[in-house]
């Protein structure tokens, strides 16, 4: 149960938040969109807003966006930072909301200058009233400065919009010194270029993630001529030599001019990881005008292109809008930071360097490069979603990671600015790439790529760099010890980083190498698969049949001491997680695994408790009491559960689990939604795939993929094929008698034939088909068990 | 006369720096170098250095080398710093000492650390017994610390050699963000990339000549791995988090080492104003091994072959060590800023951009890129001196510049670091390339720098920048005036910048629309040809014939009030000079200043009386009293005085005054030798030119130029012409009966043939001759008065 306190808290903030809802939706449908494939007004940004972290928020933004342009009400840490719905201030206008990036901190004020004396003196309240936060478009009043701001962007320039008051003073800060985020700004240089110009560049300060000084560069023009440059450094405004450069820590500069009522002044601020030049030459590119009305209905229509790949009908207006809001978010937060033409900055090594992504015939760039916090768990989320419906976004990001093993010499585990920044554990990146190549997806260099994937399966490679271990000789992933004795013991010496937990490696390393051997196999690397599928057993050795559970083993070999499997801390053994729920992660072998728990009853007996004990809690891990922490839709590790009933022959659990988390996780206010870390898109990305009744346990990694169903909260579900890939046009479910109450799949067909297969084949949705599921109330316990896993998958068994 | 007190105290510094130089260049004769041509150890690089400016004295250096390495004495000053020879410490080993750029301090120490406290702290005394500095050599040892530092380099890398005493504690600091010269190190970063490898990189901080923050790159290897990383900020040593990077302002780093007794510990810091990567590339392209004896041998032989070029017979070993050690300056100030393979930094407009220098067939850039103060008066010294000797050089410099004028739209006057500094007045680059095309040195783009050259000759272009006038509109250079006037007036309001007096800009605009007329004649472009040599007669505007004068004209016309021909500051109308020296200075139409003056007689009466009333103070110019300021030969604009003499038919007072000027300017100890700035080898060059009997009053720049003769100081004078560039092979002078009394050609044979004019042209120069003066002590007033000046340029008379 959740305690009374919160539970008439959480009603309240629904009740609140629904008002609020309703009334910005009201406003947003004023907007003139293609009103055919209004899926932007699906979307709500302000979603669980109410805390959120730095990049979780960017309403300015195109999908992937370099500039991921919105207001921030907080700015001085990576969480609960960025804009917060519940605050009452905003302090500016910033175009960076990245794993570990920010950058380019604007605000327009009015009346007395207070540029130099910092956020704390020039932030304004603003209101609700009236506000409009959408795909692509944010309008908000600055009430004490009467200003009326509104963005929009292209993919690399930030489109802002302000309607001044008549004002002498009008103001537009360029806070280039400002703490954003994740630390502060170590040094910038800002300079007026001309009266309707300003650049400069900005080092966000070396991290404990992100471990080396990152420069972001930027090029802004004003629609009318400054008639005055203001700059200032350390809290002091200069004096009048050469005011129209600054530089140094805590520096800035401020056009004024004088404003008529009612007046818009226009500011385009492009940005770039390379140089001045290049954020110059990406507004050049993609925002020469100054038709702000056109960018706006530009942002909007590709992202109606973007979320209409998959269209729905039926279920709730709250369900849709959590859909297209999870869809947002999966299209959202991994964003590119390559320019336009190409040029990228490679910071993988102790010499960064300007480098060129390969051009095609048309003459642009072959593909973007990304900045993203790593793939752990992301097998159960975004590669899921993504090869599905948006295969060209894996090649972007297999390209990505594959030049930075050219660069670099590792595939990255949540590059940041060109940077490995050694996020979390083990090598999540392997799961990404056989699900790609497996599905076909497969345009960048699948040989180079798997040279680097399997350099990461051994020590020396990525997995040995525990969670943020930057040093050369990383060992804290405990590799040697894996290569020695097929796990990773907990309780090792001389480890860094911050997560160490050998257990949780030791499952996840297992997984991983099944992925690598599913590529190889592929790929005809038989001695590899071998190799790796021998080693993906390892998992075996965690197993304690004493206790039932996965549990650490210490140095020695012994079980860990004072074992529980609720414990969440790293003592625990397992990393954010716990031994409840890790000892259900064998993602690639549930047959082996269901063997260990003693055959399918007493799995899904262990299992279906789980999620009864957790019920109560909202399927959430808590940090003050642990009676609830048998799942946890709130973090990774956990978020495949629901979905391996299936494997022991009882779909029917997985439908009614899978629909109780999806309830628990269906706030579509600023109060609720997400739970905790909405991570890059990855619960956005599960949210989805939970929504529209398709799942793959094993991440799409099988030599031969294949897709999990269970009943979909929509009458109609149409996910439109990318025929630069797939031969098909649509692949649709249809379901027949949804409600809430009829959660269970009673019978299906498959392209009109009867199906009594929980799954089918990734290569017969390509080529589109028609999927109808019949639901009712009480279980189907006979539907679905047929051949699961499939006969492809079995044939790798030892 | 010289007051009684710096009398004595002059005779002191000359007894002691006499007996410390034969001490040091008895040392230097010990290391072994081509005993044919050992001109290297008759250069002294502690010449003057009891006071110096940062890029004066530069040891462990090559000929415009990009590292410029030498022990800093004293470190937080343009002037008055770099190495003094009085100083009692050594702060750092830094290695560029540019114009307004300097970067890399590198420092070894023993014992207690105190990196991080700051050169106060661990700047050892040093002594002058057993040191050595020679060009592309220094020893010094540091006695606090027990160790002997050798250092050399390449073109652009430093090469330490540090010979420890036994010590667990001893230490290589890199001291990253100390302040530096110009001004503060504004931020640096520093980081460990192996045992033996440290690299990182520094932002100077922008000055108010330098108007940017312009960053310096670094790669560092050691010759033995370091036992533990020490880094530091803000007076703080880092704690142990990630101490191998270090960033922010005031950062650094030092690595630590056990050494024996006597050992060797050797480091080498490549740098680049590029990229870390780029430094890299230059020490692999450079200097990959580790052999110091060799590195300095080579060195010594590159300045062997440079200094070379000019061979003398006869004189004194201390006019010799003169030569040699101006010419050294000559070859020495004005630094190489481009890599190995051609990159650059172009920092000329706003938008900072990463360049490169053509390739040649070998695959190597075909020029250099460089770093200078103005051509200011360079006309009179470097330019001739050049294009005699080192024409590929002029190359150089005129790809330089024509590359930046294509680059940021402007022909340079001083850049720095890729940037525009606006040093000085006017355009002096006009005479530069004028000398350098009409003497057939055109290895650049020469219609493009004439088209920049003549951009600069009118509003708008760089003359209207005065004295470090950055603005993109400046006009403090007045332009306007010039243009519609003739003359640019005192007493201008709005004008920016430190150098803004009218009187020198019109007298030095002048000369340069003739010199660009020189060029445009040569180049077929007649109609601008007569466009320019009209207005190269505005120097008329300003000749006052009531007060036989040129003065400045106020706003409204008329003479400013309270003329005084010595008044040196700038409200005389002068920059750095006065009218007394200025109205000498129309180096391209003596016939008509000595028209104006009343004729030949006349004007020879004031131009002696100049020279007769300055003897005493030694040509030099005070700030105390103005009774001397009749000649400066401490300051460009009066370096071409004592030649003026030819042009009124008196050649015997040019020789006469030329040697007196040489005698007043001959010190080789520490204390003297230059008295002023030496300028990046303007001084030097006017040392040479003198002591060789060779001069250009016109700057080379007439359409067919021509050399003036006066008397050597040796008996023998050899130029090894350029092959590459002159069809001859040697320029030879030969002097007869030479000494310090015999000072007067008597007669001159060139070639073997009776010589009686006192010029030749530089079409015979390069053919190689011999030029034959018979000297005595009483002068013959016949010869040399023939046919001067030259029928080619007494055609171009209006």
């Amino acid at each position: 149960m959740i305690p009374e306190n919160n539970r008439l808290q959480r009603i309240f903030f629904i009740f609140i938040g629904l008002i609020l809802t309703c009334r910005t939706f009201g406003m947003d449908i004023c907007d003139k969109v293609d009103e055919d494939k209004n899926y932007i007004d699906l979307v709500n940004p302000f979603v669980d807003s109410h805390r959120s972290r730095w990049f979780f928020f960017s309403s300015a933004c195109r999908p992937f966006g370099m500039v991921s342009l919105s207001p921030d009400t907080d700015t001085e840490h990576s969480w609960g930072s960025g804009y917060l719905y519940g605050s009452k201030q905003i302090r500016c206008f910033s175009h960076v909301h990245n794993w570990q990036m920010s950058g380019v901190a604007v605000m327009p004020t009015v009346g007395e200058f207070k540029g130099h004396l910092g956020m704390n003196a020039y932030q304004s309240a603003f209101t609700h009233d009236g506000e409009i936060a959408k795909p692509g478009y944010h309008k908000v009043r600055l009430t004490d400065y009467d200003i009326t701001a509104e963005l929009t962007s292209t993919m690399r320039v930030g489109f802002h919009c302000y309607t001044f008051p008549k004002s002498d003073s009008s103001y537009i800060l360029f806070d280039t010194g400002a703490f954003l985020a994740h630390g502060p700004t170590a040094y910038s240089e800002v300079w007026k270029v001309s009266d309707k110009e300003i650049a400069g560049w900005e080092i966000m300060e070396r991290t404990g993630r992100r471990p080396k000084d990152t420069p972001v560069y930027f090029y802004a023009q004003l629609s009318k001529p400054m008639d005055e440059i203001v700059s200032w450094r350390e809290g002091r405004l200069e004096p009048d030599s050469n005011p129209e450069r600054i530089s140094g820590k805590n520096a800035g500069m401020a056009v004024r001019f004088k404003t008529r009522n009612d007046e818009k002044v226009m500011l385009k601020v492009a940005i770039s990881y390379v140089s001045v030049e290049q954020a110059r030459k990406n507004m050049l590119a993609e925002l020469p005008g100054w038709d702000f009305e056109q960018v706006k209905q530009a942002s909007f229509s590709e992202w109606n292109d973007w979320l209409g790949r998959i269209e729905v009908e039926g279920g709730s207006r709250e369900q849709q809008i959590k859909l297209y809001t999870d869809l947002w978010h999966a299209l959202l937060g991994r964003h590119v930071v390559s320019d336009a033409d190409g040029h990228y900055m490679d910071m993988t090594s102790d010499f960064p360097r300007i480098r060129q992504i390969p051009l095609g015939e048309d003459g642009k760039p072959l593909y973007n490069h990304h900045n993203f916090d790593a793939w752990w768990g992301s097998h159960w989320s975004l590669n899921i979603l993504w090869s599905m419906a948006y295969p060209e976004v894996m090649d972007n990001f297999c390209n990505t990671m594959t030049d930075m093993y050219q660069n670099g010499g590792l595939i990255p585990r949540g590059p940041s600015g060109g940077n490995y920044t050694y996020v979390m554990i083990g090598d999540p990146a392997v799961s990404f790439f056989a699900s790609a190549y497996n599905k076909g997806i497969c345009n960048y260099d699948a040989e180079l790529a798997y040279e680097g994937l399997r350099k990461n399966a051994f020590v020396g490679g990525i997995r040995d760099h525990a969670g943020y271990e930057h040093s050369k000789t990383a060992h804290s992933g405990g590799m040697k010890y894996y290569e020695e004795r097929g796990y990773v013991p907990d309780g090792r010496k001389d480890v860094e980083g911050m997560h160490i937990t050998g257990a949780s490696m030791t499952l996840e390393y297992a997984y991983q190498d099944w992925c690598l051997a599913q590529m190889a196999k592929t790929m005809g690397k038989l001695q590899d698969y071998e190799f790796f599928m021998k080693r993906s057993k390892n998992y075996r050795h965690l197993w304690n049949p004493e206790s039932g559970y996965m549990q650490p083993r210490g140095i020695d070999g012994d079980w860990l001491p004072c074992f529980d499997p609720l414990e969440l801390t790293e003592k625990g053994g397992f990393c954010e997680s716990n031994s409840a729920i890790y000892s259900h992660y064998v993602p690639h072998d549930m047959t082996g695994l269901i063997e260990l728990y003693g055959g399918a009853d007493k799995y899904i007996e262990r299992l279906n408790a789980n999620f009864e004990k957790s019920e109560p809690y909202g399927f959430f891990r808590s940090n003050k009491t642990k009676e609830g922490n048998w799942t946890d839709y709130g973090n990774q590790p956990g978020t495949g559960m629901a979905h391996l009933f299936n494997y022991a022959g009882a779909p029917w659990l997985t439908q009614k689990w899978v629909r109780k988390v999806k309830a628990a996780y269906s706030d579509v206010t600023p109060y609720g939604g997400y739970r905790d870390d909405e991570d890059q898109g990855q619960m956005g990305a599960l949210g989805v795939l939970m929504a529209i009744g398709l799942f793959e346990v094993d991440g799409g990694c099988a030599e031969k993929p294949f897709y999990e169903i269970t009943s979909p909260l929509f009458d109609k579900v149409t996910i439109h094929l990318d025929n630069r890939y797939y031969p098909g046009k649509t692949f649709q479910i249809i379901t027949v008698g949804n409600s809430a109450d009829n959660m269970y799949i009673q019978r299906a067909s498959f392209n009109g034939k009867k199906w009594n297969k929980c799954w089918f084949y990734h290569e017969d949705f390509i080529k589109g088909g028609t999927l109808e599921l019949q639901l009712g109330t009480t279980p189907n316990k006979k539907w679905g068990i047929e051949e699961f896993p499939p006969s492809s998958v079995s044939s790798d068994k030892d």
